[in-house]
């Protein structure tokens, strides 16, 4: 892997040719969005969204690699107990080799949905009818608008590849949300040739037309699934009998709370999960909590951790109650290198994507596609997490969540012209 | 209501001709108990246990109301969020008038299992194959013996209530655990005409071939459905912006069994339920709990009633997040009256049915039978709640409940000693 | 100890001059009374008590033993850290041999205070002069009275003693509170000879004029002090570097309080104490707290005990705490045996002291006097602790406490009696 | 309030001789940093260390103005509640005025110590015969430090004062800790002719022979005391009755810290005290709590506030317990302004007195000498706080905090040229 680190001069043709591409996309890309948007499905359960992806791409020129063959037999953290038919095998990636010798350019986009509940009212996709359909499930962090960028670069660059160098990886993870299907796609050995990763996320506090390339503070995190067995008694004949797992969980859950606090960069816990009991008149003997740790600094998450699983099982203990720790999804912290941010900020001011870039942004949240970054960086690649703005309506994962559409096409636009720019396509003749 | 209290005596002859009959039911007991056993359905939801039964009267000569019919349009408590189709038309009674004056008679069974999940390897009911088939449900109270023990006394009753005065009504009770179904049985009215009441309970802590008819210390209880309605907000990115109903629930959990010691007697509390959040990087927005209380004397219930409620009100707001309380089921509290413990042990005396008495008995629990009982004793009848002894495997309320099946017969022969002497089968020629 | 049980017969002249001279005690039963009660010391402390005491009996003809020489080197629980000069060499014994053979017969008074803050206002003891005169120690469970009746005993049978058998012990024990003083006492060896002991309380809950002598459930107990240690930190600069021992003692608290609820006859627990934390901006390095358990069986005792001792050892290394567990004192459970009951109800017949004499009575907490009872017992002895009728302004251990003091003359009527039956006075010329 | 920003030129005679000047007072800076290290006192309570710096000042030239005078009326929170003789009559300040026209100059050193017990073994004071001679009392901050360098600075600076312009205020500060005293101080009015104003602090994580003069994220913080007043009961005879203090404290300790985390910027929250019950057998009737929250925007201090009060309110009342919350100190947030930190970086610069100046430092902490700095340039004037490295045995606030003492020469030579530039005191012949 020796490749220098990538160019952003673009021609001002291809440019020109970029942008006209990109507003051409416009309303299907608002379209796909919105489609997606409606039809939201959890992390390892995306498969009528995989399904959809597939089927837009199918004639496409992309070879497509989608369901068992796409993630094999690698582990998948954090499937559902009792998993639906599919669940595990969604996601998909689509591949283009120019032939030409080159770099290996890998763009994600990301595609589950949240477990919200969907607000209506005047909130936009309700009073314009692309609201959730399924109940409880939400796209409130903007992978709608993701995956629907991510067909409308394939789209874009398709013409323009067979005049670029290396090869291109569309990448469609599945299950983002709780930093799941990052490793996955990265054991599956989809990294291992990339010299270039990029991903993009919308919003985030960034404004519309406003773009953030010299990001850092991109979150590691570390997520437990704890399970709790007591011993069931009669509540009213012999409580003492019982050894109560609902109130050794609540001892654990605020006493996990107390331990965040800290004056190491971007330490967090949540206790997001927690499931108790069966029936009122029975000492609850089984509980469940999942909690998630981040931090900025991988040491940091580290000792964190170790105290939480400390306390998780001296509290368990405490209340005669038998613990398991299980590990859940988890993604590594990142930092983009600062030719990473240059590139990008050269390519967005040669296609005009985005008026305005922030001199730096501090992420301070979690992002799957660091674990995927991070992976290519140990092996000698380069990779980048770009924040796009979109002016939001409510916070992400709230049921009020929803951005300004106009995001889309300057995405597609930027995201094309940083392909175009890696893969050469400028240099080549048609 | 004049009737004076039940008189006790049997003639040898009638007394023979019970054990007669009753040995003569002693497989069928076994067999229908083991049946019940294999197929527990829970509070509400008792649809083939209540077909079941009704199959099993079918022909029997009694009058059979159950369906809709049976409870009509009266409220029914603690029903499930997305109730099953048949939900709460369950239980049923079985009347038969004897057309001459006397008392109203009812002998009250409940029938409903629990949600717990049955023991497996040395556990009697896996080893000899009638376990559970239903996952986490459960017949680990005995009513499954309760059910087949009604089915057996109206069998045995049958031939001889035609010489007999009064009314008998056999009733198949819903969901008793938490409380629920008495009310409702007896706000459909059931209880307006009862002169006499009486129901039963195996275990308890009664070992085999004892009885203890002076029973008190039936407890008062009441229950309540929290939900907690917080804010969402992303866990990583500005977890400040959450109001965390999770960590609320914790709180309220933890500190309502902190309120529950006091030297009144029979005072309990227990938080059997606990559901919060949706996904580990989300702030916890919702979260319900229930939580339930006994007293044995009505007045402390209301003063521990009153305080847990404003602790839940207090403690929600303290976290910045809405609550609301819903009651869900009780039940009375209850203590049998001593001419009802001297006649049932006159009717033992005289069918031999238990070797022992005891001398009292503190119940120590909530019987949904008290609900009955009392609304009987407003009216003027008489009650009794009766508990019939049986070795058991493990307690009340564990996977691994069990209890000595000889006592089904004992009961029956008891139970069908106690109809026949409260309607004067005895005095009447056939 | 071949002694037969005491008998309880008393010749009318006797009780005539019994009642004669506890008349004649009265006004100076109150004006003790009133003294103590205006110089309440607590528990160990007792040193201005015990001097008056020993002043009061000083040219009476009983030998006094106090200071050092009473309670030798025997081990005192629960002194203070810093205990004051001559703590812990408080209490006294005022012993009086008849030199003919008979019985060893102890009376036992208390004589500490508690550390409550007496009320004002209409509270009699302020309204009519006689509060405590030392901020935040109060006389508010009745010792006061308990000291002034043990001097009135020993004046009214002291000209009666010459004509009795044995020999008579009246203890005026320290620390009765949270039971430290009766297991040094004990330990000391006063109990070693005594064949007939008896101690008594005033009030808790029965009226004036009422006195229960067939008392049982009185509670075995035992105490913890909890000493946490963990680590300091600059609360801004480095919170995450902190083992905080306060917030180890919260979760200790709440969930000891949790433990507590139980079908088992007299259970409780109680969190008396807890102190953490040096300065606001200093992650707490230490704390302490004092907890306490109650039951009416030993074995239950010991089996909450041991599961309060796992939860607070785990519970302070969740927190990454050191933790000792210090017992403080206890006392053993008790009842009074049948033939002591009616010994002392035949007294209280015998001389009219107690109107009403109540059937039975369940005590329901815990008495340092059952130690000493029990280590009578143990040796072949005999002992009672008698309940006398006093109303009450408030509960015990409350601000507003006060209590009948027609209760006092009572009192020291019955405990003559019961020394003059018991070492049989009326038998013998004067 | 017209002067320009202070200059730092200063000419290399003068820097020469102050740098003469500083290493003669550099056996005495030690000397003296012992002696206020053996007698460490709390903050108001600072009554022999203000004796030794009065009496240290007093044949210098400067007028003092110390005792009542000092503070007058002014309010003084966070006095014990029992104060001791001279409680809050601490602190000093000392006065020289030129006579000429020109700025006034502010220099505050602290002077109070924390309540931590001082390790022994190793730790150099300890070691070296200079620990702490008042148990449980340390100066493990650096305030000894602070004051020795007070003091030298006075000296070092006095015969060159007459060559300068404007006044000089020397401050020594009591009651840093906790945020106490600078309040007092500025409402007494000292700050009000203020041009100029510079506080020190060392260590911090600063190593020896480094400065930070551009420091930033001072934070904002805010104090409670909290009292709680319940219901007392017999925690064995009626524990119903009462109403826990203790218990609602635990629970308020533990809730107040899961609110603390945050994303936004300096968030912290401590319970650093908490006191709680009387006796073991009583139910708690009162605790008192304190608690502190610091952030580095005084809008999210106010926000965190709020909930905080909201917070300890609900809960108090969830236990039925009444409560009373009382501001204690509390500081404002401060960040140096860039043309202050560039005249020390000049004054350190011209005098060589640290090696290295880091480019900036994020304070991270709260720092009195916020509040005062905040009400000089709230009138106009400016303000600065600097951190001069030392590198430390262990962290502050620590037993085994301990400094490098090397860095009390280094920083009485940069204060003496801070102060001598400011007072342009090269400008004029001697």
């Amino acid at each position: 892997m020796i490749h220098s680190p990538p160019q952003s001069q673009l021609s001002s043709d291809l440019s020109d040719r970029l942008r006209r591409l990109a507003e051409a996309e416009d309303a299907r890309l608002i379209a796909d969005r919105r489609s997606f948007h409606a039809n939201p499905e959890l992390g390892w359960q995306e498969i009528e969204t995989t399904a959809a992806i597939v089927k837009n791409l199918s004639r496409s020129g992309y070879e497509i690699v989608a369901g068992p063959a796409f993630l094999g037999d690698v582990e998948r953290r954090g499937l559902s107990k009792d998993p639906i038919p599919g669940e595990g095998d969604t996601g998909c990636i689509a591949i283009y080799d120019t032939g030409r010798p080159g770099p290996t350019v890998c763009m994600r986009v990301d595609i589950d949905a949240l477990p919200i509940k969907e607000a209506t009212g005047n909130h936009a996709p309700a009073a314009q009818g692309f609201a959730s359909r399924k109940p409880g499930v939400m796209h409130s962090c903007g992978h709608d608008g993701h995956a629907a960028i991510g067909l409308a670069v394939a789209r874009i660059v398709k013409p323009l590849l067979k005049g670029g160098r290396g090869k291109l990886k569309l990448l469609f993870q599945p299950a983002e949300e709780g930093g799941r299907g990052g490793r996955a796609v990265a054991d599956a050995g989809w990294m291992d040739d990339v010299d270039l990763f990029f991903a993009i996320h919308l919003g985030l506090g960034v404004p519309s037309d406003s773009a953030a390339f010299a990001v850092h503070g991109i979150l590691a995190n570390a997520r437990y699934d704890v399970r709790l067995k007591g011993r069931a008694a009669h509540a009213g004949k012999s409580p003492e009998a019982g050894r109560n797992a609902l109130l050794a969980a609540c001892q654990i859950s605020l006493g996990l709370h107390t331990l965040a606090q800290s004056s190491r960069p971007g330490m967090r816990l949540n206790v997001g999960l927690l499931n108790a009991g069966t029936a009122v008149n029975i000492v609850p003997e089984e509980a469940t909590l999942t909690f998630e740790m981040r931090a900025q600094e991988t040491a940091d998450l580290q000792a964190l951790e170790a105290r939480c699983k400390d306390f998780v099982e001296a509290t368990a203990r405490a209340h005669g109650v038998e613990v398991s720790l299980v590990p859940g999804g988890g993604a590594d912290g990142y930092a983009n290198p600062e030719e990473i941010a240059e590139w990008a900020q050269g390519v967005n001011t040669a296609t005009g994507a985005f008026g305005t870039v922030l001199p730096d942004m501090f992420f301070g949240a979690s992002e799957d596609a660091a674990t995927l970054a991070s992976r290519v960086v140990a092996r000698g690649g380069r990779g980048g997490i770009f924040v796009l703005g979109a002016d939001l309506a409510d916070d992400h994962h709230t049921p009020n969540f929803d951005f300004d559409e106009k995001a889309l096409q300057k995405s597609a636009l930027l995201c094309a012209g940083l392909i175009a720019s890696a893969m050469d396509v400028d240099h080549v003749e048609d």
